[in-house]
């Protein structure tokens, strides 16, 4: 068995936030595989690559496609948005090895790490993942809104920034502002959050605001949310959209 | 004014991880500025750029540096490992422009986002993020013991997965191991902690254990540690390594 399986991460968006590691991957590899809009942002790089474009949305059926051509001897590279490893698709794909034949295990399974959104997201309004920080997938297709609950709870109790995947989508709009009335329950209504969509593409748009403002529904699917610790603040700037970021040490009297 | 000031990530290692945009904002520079071990990473990219590498481990006195020099019309780079945005120099450089002369806020000051050393560690066995989860640096240089304990209970409560940075150092050895102790009395012996060194270099070392069987002198400043979920699983292999993954749907029973 010599078929290979590489689930690569190609960034937020612009290719310039490809890594040349992720870009060679692709480029070497006979298929790929992918969300129709994340291969539509790779070049196919030898007349021979077949490309399994999908418009699926049920990363369990990708990974199994995935890894059966490579059983099949072929030289396959999944293609994920951002980090494949953060809510995207490593997890399915080593799901699916779990629960599959015991041959794949044997493959050559390789993870090529990307840069996720929440660190494009941060880095386009200044540094606001300066101190401790979690991440938290509010979409509930595969947890509990109980579990989602308990960790936001969590996470604002011990003052963490919080970074938002996934706020709302058409299937459940009510998600984000769900969990901004719970935050609000445990921090400030000046707690600082910030919303930016399409981050590290060409087409970003930031807002910066407070717990006690922000709305819901100005974030889309598209959007990756920042929710600040007590010491994440703002350097304001004339004319310009202000620096956002968390100091390295504590604020006296932070949560 | 027209001095620039990017702080760049140059991602955990390997050139390949690093990505086009950082190499193109090194490249353009006057200056590069960066702590010695990743200014050795870049190689200079024309003859009159100036490169002002430090041992000086205190990150506010670089990025002051750094923005006197934008001040003065340069166009500087501070290189930075990983994602400069995590445990690292972006936000050192804002804390000084905040408490810095008014005109550095009218500076143009970017961050270029990087792979950060969580992502390549997790990319080195699997998937282990695949779930919601946190870091947490455990240096207690700038913030509290008590905070880190805060936030380690917290997060292995809400059952996170944990991805601890700065797990020791030779001027506090005895973090890491407080920090397994804390977590045994809140997570199963049986969690799955994987500990890895110099992640996404040439030069990787991997351990794949338990929380009731680890051994925090195995970990140094290079390593990266990451604490698995209720979720995180071991997949064995004949001769081989094991995969770790966390599952994206909860675990019956799971904390």
């Amino acid at each position: 068995m010599t078929g290979t399986l590489t689930i690569v991460g190609v960034g937020p968006g612009r290719p310039e936030l490809m890594t040349p590691a992720a870009s060679a991957a692709i480029a070497e590899a006979t298929d790929l595989i992918g969300y129709g809009p994340y291969l539509d942002r790779v070049a196919t790089s030898h007349p021979g690559q077949i490309r399994h474009a999908s418009d699926n949305r049920v990363e369990l059926d990708r990974a199994r496609h995935a890894l059966s051509l490579a059983s099949d001897g072929r030289h396959v590279a999944v293609v994920s948005g951002g980090d494949p490893g953060v809510f995207a698709m490593a997890a399915a794909v080593f799901e699916a090895v779990e629960a599959g034949p015991l041959e794949w295990r044997d493959l050559d399974i390789r993870v090529e790490p990307g840069v996720t959104a929440m660190l494009a997201a941060a880095a386009e309004v200044g540094a606001p993942l300066g101190g401790d920080f979690c991440a938290i997938s509010l979409s509930d297709n595969l947890k509990s809104w109980t579990t989602i609950r308990r960790r936001l709870e969590a996470a604002a109790a011990a003052d963490f920034v919080i970074a938002l995947y996934n706020p709302l989508s058409k299937a459940r709009p009510h998600q984000l502002g769900e969990a901004f009335a719970l935050l609000r329950q445990i921090k400030p209504p000046s707690t600082v959050v910030v919303m930016v969509r399409a981050a590290g593409s060409g087409d970003v748009r930031r807002i910066i605001t407070t717990l006690g403002e922000v709305d819901p529904d100005k974030a889309d699917m598209r959007t990756l949310v920042l929710i600040g610790s007590t010491a994440t603040r703002l350097i304001a700037r004339d004319g310009k959209s202000p620096f956002v970021y968390t100091l390295r040490r504590e604020v006296e009297g932070g949560a």
